[in-house]
């Protein structure tokens, strides 16, 4: 999913097992037998459809079921992430938001009304919310993740730059976004290198 | 690093290579004989210090020299980026950020002052920025990397849900928040599943 977003597409949207294969780092041959336990896909000579592809793999992870999901932290991020469109996925749905600004709560980021973080637990628990999506500051992270699991929380993508201590029965994930930044820094500084030996 | 990163750890701030081997999906073995690669690392029968192996592998991953870079777009994305201290890395500096709101230009967020996008190319240039941090919409974000990429920025860590079209030359990481969320729901089918049947 992550290279088939990332890669460049050739002008017809298509791309060739070769190319994925490159870029993931595996054979070509180890590519197209994966793909084939998902179904029938791709041409000989032009490639997968990038398109179509992404939908049959994601058709392929997604359940039947919706997830509802909270969001936790309505700062600069949080209000960012509730317009983000990536978040936007068919089998998901951010229920409520919560904050403990008296100035946010009552009022609504698009669809999604702000409630007093206060009502956090109750909401889980009468609501069955599965997932929640941390956007709070590091030093409140644990406290905030520690009343969601309480009340019944089974994932959580946590954005606060904390390493989290859950029970064994709960996902986290954890976006390290200086990660992200140093790996291009990496990448870059080798480019560099090669460039100038 | 990510898994140093995410992963629970002894109280005594210790990681054993079977944990990190297993949470790798590699042998420890092989993690062991990687790790050498680095330095003299771990301790028989207690494991290698978390922290101290973090430093290291940053310190192996880091060039002598700072990375320059800007931010472009400060909505509520850009100014969480602002302020995330996990984009505060000893090798990188944001020395500017740019927007077209009239509002926000000539304003300071921390220690960042806010400039008019108009003048990107020329700050690009006359400072030798290297990487351009992309939290602009979708739709202009294209746009807004072909002047980051004419001016001579070389790596570009985009935050648009897009995909960007750059030269070869030059380093495009695209943060896809909606694939973490789509993997994050994935393994928790997994596990309603495993624990259904």
């Amino acid at each position: 999913m992550r290279a088939l977003t990332n890669m460049p597409k050739a002008s017809t949207g298509s791309i060739s097992s070769e190319a994925l294969a490159n870029y993931l780092g595996l054979g070509d041959a180890s590519v197209r037998r994966d793909l084939a336990y998902f179904g029938k896909f791709g041409t000989p000579g032009v490639g997968y459809r990038a398109e179509e592809l992404k939908e049959s793999i994601l058709s392929a992870m997604r359940g039947e079921r919706l997830y509802r999901g909270v969001l936790i932290g309505v700062g600069n991020l949080g209000a960012a992430l509730l317009a983000y469109k990536g978040l936007k996925l068919a089998d998901f749905d951010i229920t409520a938001a919560f904050d403990r600004d008296q100035n946010k709560i009552g009022t609504t980021v698009g669809p999604v009304k702000i409630l007093d973080v206060k009502e956090l637990p109750g909401f889980i628990q009468r609501e069955r919310i599965e997932v929640a999506i941390l956007a709070v500051p590091a030093q409140t992270a644990q406290a905030v993740a520690d009343i969601a699991v309480a009340a019944g929380v089974k994932g959580i993508l946590n954005f606060a730059p904390v390493n989290l201590t859950v029970p064994e029965d709960v996902l986290v994930s954890q976006i390290d976004l200086g990660i992200e930044l140093e790996t291009l820094l990496y990448f870059l500084k080798q480019r560099t290198n090669s460039v100038v030996s």
